[in-house]
């Protein structure tokens, strides 16, 4: 596998110096240039799958078709969000026109998106292309006019390597101002403290793990001007098992849970890592089935030594914790460094009495939880911290019978799924990927999905402008047919003066 | 002058408890009933405007006309925020349907948005109305489902006390639940402690000083569960003199400055604190128009004995710093605790050498900065912190020609104005009243116009839901007519099956 030397803090320095010249420049391209540069980021890309794939297979231990949908993935994120770049609406232009015999007189004012500056970007360690280097924080940030400094995940360096470089090529060809898109390697913390502590870095990226999304968060509150760090920060993903969908489809949920929990080794930010339920027979018969199809995975290779090592410490001591049963193991013999598919189960009042039994466990394992009854699985809800997603196995009478626990479940996460599993993030609009802390630093933000762009720009009022001198999309004639808001009213059509 | 009792921590903590308990009814409330409170208060206050303006009159030594047009303004915020609420665009409502027959199947997931939580509001001494206890924050935390805790400020606690009083009727008459709006008496910091820092308070609304917004930012984020707090902290909102404008109509501009400057005796987060032009004869008869008008401007009232000290200290302060010139001074006697019109200039390079020259001095003063050319207003525009607003004095050449100019005072400020005056903040849509670090804490959102109730909700997705347990918002029919992004279209339409 390729090393890469750890840059000194002053070559990451000349780094962030270049991302700022550039994006003085880059601030002001119009949106369809924008959009060029991201496609064209997807084009250099797609030319080289056979190339990097393979890199990614060696340094991330996933299986190729994973990867090979993960890039393409990629591609339709760059393409997508390079179409709602264009389409403008993530702008939310806002237009109030002059009432000049007003007393007193209002001025024309009209409200625009500015992108924020140079953004920091960490990738994921479980996501080497869609969350990495040219994946969906740098596809946003290049969106909303800021210029992007990525720092390489170590654990994929090469072929966050190689993608760099196809962002290069992509920016020479369609001359994009020099240090549009830098790239950083650095396996220590210090690399990315550099980053975020530089008064040219103006927001923050990041997927990964509570404490490193935490330092990034608090080193950038402690700058002299704090400045926004959207992380990802994982989650456990909670399961709530309503009776009577219980009782009607038991076995169906168990093998659908089986298969969600083992996806991909369990390395998803959003594996159902906690399954609650009514203690009784439905869901003896639950557990049966899960530890039934559980059994038969088979272990898989994590996606590198620490992720391995990680798991294996996290699993062992959630399992013996006071009053924790490990109920199914996978019986099919594990190398070293594969993630055991495991179930585990407890009380809801051991749930509640005890911490660690709320932290992410990040690999193939989940907790069962048996409630007494529906006021302990609703104290459970209450107990539980901020989620990426939250699930409801529930016929629509469950859910009418249990508003409360409903109510009380939507307001810890930032998708709410029914009769699903939560793996499988859509790349859409109405995609939400966030949730309340410690899910994410900023629940008011998606990193999923074009409404991620909004992250890296900020709004700003053009009042008394004449209309030549406006950004395009606030201009009378609305020559960009952006949607917006003119007297309160949304629409496509140019001002009537 | 009434005085109130600070209340106890416990006190504190047992408002804040029946704030939870009234969320948790409260965030159901359709959009029509939020409307309808709004509405009710706004009527309530209206009812008693004879008998409270009198009582800010004498707590805070504002004219009778300034605070009746403020608390007319306040009336529209309840109700234009009220209208804004019920229209639901603020929910940026997506909905992407289902394709059961793509490899692998999507879902169908729709997207709205959720109240946060209790908001803690801090009332502003400058706006005893429009931005304490029933103003912006307020309206728009209600707006978007949030309960509302408000610390009254110590310099208007009879008049806060007034305005809770109208809204606790309000709140009886639409018998919302009980305890939906508290108000609490604290002088000292540790009132806004005990807020900022109690698990069930989730966002915080702040009008006020640096080290007090600056103070609560920092409580909020040193949590357990970091939580937003949206403070605006004030500002110098810079006013640039072009060349070619400043040669057209140095004493028209001289003039509207005086006005400006002394407007409410400079006491408005907007008042421009700073103007920069380039050294010479316009610039020299601009100073001698701002100065003669300045001289003839009576001294007037401050809001109370800690603003009128502040401003006596901190003007002291500035014009003894070296190179710094008093310019003109009003040659009306003052009386005490009034706040003395003062003009004074210094040197670019006395400006950039002098960090105590970029603070706000919150009343009727303002620096005039004297460049040698362009390059130094240049340098000037890229040593300002942020800003609610900068002005540019120009005519559309010097905006073609200074361009780089014009891009770096864009990147430093909240609302962009050209050619008028910065004071003066409309309530409408296309208002951003916000700024980068240090104006406010969070530069993406604005706490004017109805823009600022996306402040105290965030996006959630619900994923797979039946029809009939979607939020209204969210249904097939659409039955509340609010615009939807629908399949990256956005219409009014309901769905078509």
């Amino acid at each position: 596998m390729a090393s890469f030397k750890d840059f000194t803090k002053e070559e990451v320095n000349r780094i962030i110096e270049r991302s700022w010249k550039a994006f003085e420049a880059y601030r002001k391209y119009p949106l369809q240039k924008r959009a060029a540069f991201m496609r064209a980021i997807a084009t250099e890309m797609e030319k080289g799958a056979k190339e990097v794939v393979p890199v990614a297979m060696k340094e991330t231990h996933l299986p190729e078709p994973r990867l090979q949908s993960e890039f393409t993935r990629t591609l339709f994120q760059l393409n997508s969000y390079a179409e709602a770049c264009e389409r403008g609406s993530w702008l939310e232009a806002r237009i109030d026109m002059a009432i000049p015999d007003r007393n007193p007189p209002r001025p024309d004012i009209r409200k625009t998106m500015i992108p924020l500056g140079p953004v920091a970007v960490f990738g994921a360690s479980n996501f080497p292309f869609a969350y990495s280097t040219a994946g969906g924080d740098t596809a946003c940030a290049l969106a909303a006019g800021c210029s992007v400094v990525v720092k390489a995940h170590p654990a994929h360096a090469a072929t966050s390597e190689w993608v760099a470089n196809a962002v290069h090529r992509a920016a020479r060809q369609l001359n994009m101002p020099d240090g549009i898109f830098g790239h950083v390697h650095g396996a220590g913390f210090e690399t990315g403290q550099t980053l975020v502590t530089h008064p040219y870095i103006k927001a923050v990226g990041f997927t990964g793990s509570y404490s490193g999304g935490k330092a990034l968060f608090d080193w950038a509150n402690q700058r002299k001007d704090p400045i926004p760090v959207f992380a990802e920060m994982g989650s456990i993903n909670p399961v709530y098992l309503l009776p009577q969908k219980l009782q009607e489809s038991a076995v169906e949920t168990a093998k659908m849970y089986a298969a969600s929990i083992t996806l991909g080794t369990g390395q998803f930010c959003t594996n159902p890592g906690l399954i609650i339920g009514i203690a009784g027979a439905e869901l003896d018969r639950f557990i049966a089935a899960l530890s039934e199809a559980i059994k038969q995975v088979a272990p898989s290779d994590m996606l590198h030594t620490g992720i391995a090592k990680a798991f294996a410490v996290n699993r062992a001591k959630a399992l013996m914790q006071e009053q924790v049963t490990t109920v199914a193991v996978s019986v099919i013999p594990a190398k070293e460094e594969q993630g055991i598919p495991t179930i585990a189960s407890a009380s809801a009042s051991t749930f509640l009495g005890n911490p660690i039994l709320h932290q992410e466990v990040f690999g193939p394992y989940s907790l069962v939880i048996k409630c007494e009854n529906m006021d302990e699985m609703l104290q459970v809800a209450l107990a539980m911290e901020g989620q990426l997603t939250s699930t409801l196995m529930a016929t629509a009478g469950d859910i009418r019978q249990y508003e409360t626990l409903v109510d009380t479940v939507k307001q810890s996460c930032g998708r709410i799924i029914i009769n699903g599993v939560p793996t499988g993030v859509e790349v859409c609009l109405s995609m939400h990927h966030g949730g309340p802390f410690p899910a994410t630093t900023d629940s008011r933000f998606t990193s999923v999905g074009a409404d991620g762009i909004q992250r890296f720009a900020r709004p700003v009022s053009f009042q008394n402008w004449p209309d030549e001198l406006l950004p395009d999309e606030l201009k009378n004639s609305n020559p960009l047919q952006v949607w917006r808001t003119v007297n309160n009213e949304l629409t496509q059509q140019a001002l009537r003066l």
